[in-house]
């Protein structure tokens, strides 16, 4: 998606670690009218897809998830970093190792909220290691739910998640593919 | 705003504790429908107020502060509960004490995301002893920026938040407020 890659080359910041910081228009501060020509995107290349549901995970996937929700009419789910004494009743768990913060998290979603007749686009800021897609196709397979795709903002596509995600034979779309980056000139090359 | 108290009545669950659980369509499965009727009732409340940015907390409020921001046209930042590596440079942080989770958490947002000229609507899913409210009010505050105004989903009218934050001066707008709750009979009573 030209709109997006032309975004991270002027806004997007390439840091040491191969860390791309995009905080002033993706995870942090968020420009809704770019999630929007986002929503349009992911409508577009899984229109044919039955989706019922969308399913992120907190916290920087929520507003994307919501945005692009609109586009396609059906509510969002948020997988949580359990945590909450309000998170009474039946959950499904899993557990997904977070790079960024060092640690792994237990993420739940209740139960009620997957079902078995549920067809489901994940959406999520990030995809690198495969790691939280991963945990979540694991959550929606526990319910006996079908997972229709993957929507992703950013793909780094020099990691093993892109590949580790289409192997298991789900649809992966990512608006941008960040092949290379190089902290030293701040460059980037996008996958075409 | 009829349309969400006849929503909470219909969907929400009255727990021991005073806790209101309005998993379904609020803060872990979200009505993104919903969401838009609220951003029209807040674009309408605070209409004469010069908004140039809205402020939330992750991760319940993102949702919701993403699609009300539509109706504003302009970016969300959200604080984050500080854990990553990935935010360096300079923060404006505050101590927000969270009740749910029985724990006291830095808050923090990137200071290039809040600027002296700033006119800020903070938006938050619930008010209950106002905490969270009031560490954001303290990171605009810190920043120099204005606070125009909070709007909130459901407010817990039996607890000191709303008090505490009206008698700063500042404009809240609660779309429900919840004057009392029963667990044994599943009853609210809405101010009217």
């Amino acid at each position: 998606m030209k709109l997006l890659e032309e975004r991270i080359r002027q806004d997007g910041v390439v840091k040491p670690g191969n860390v791309l910081k995009v905080d002033s228009f993706l995870n942090h501060q968020m420009d809704v009218d770019l999630f929007n020509e986002m929503g349009k995107e992911f409508k577009r290349l899984f229109a044919r897809h039955p989706i019922n549901k969308i399913l992120t995970i907190e916290a920087s996937g929520i507003g994307i998830a919501c945005i692009v929700a609109q586009h396609f009419n059906v509510p969002v789910v948020f997988a949580k970093k359990a945590k909450s004494i309000n998170l009474d009743g039946e959950m499904y768990s899993t557990k997904i190792e977070s790079f960024t913060h060092k640690k792994v998290y237990d993420v739940i979603v209740a139960k009620k909220f997957l079902q078995p007749e549920d067809h489901i686009l994940i959406i999520d800021d990030f995809l690198a290691n495969g790691c939280a897609v991963d945990g979540l196709i694991d959550l929606i397979r526990s319910a006996g739910a079908t997972v229709e795709g993957v929507g992703i903002a950013i793909e780094k596509g020099f990691q093993q998640g892109g590949d580790l995600i289409r192997s298991k034979g789900i649809r992966v779309e990512s608006l941008a593919i960040v092949d290379s980056m190089d902290c030293d000139s701040g460059t980037l090359t996008f996958r075409s």
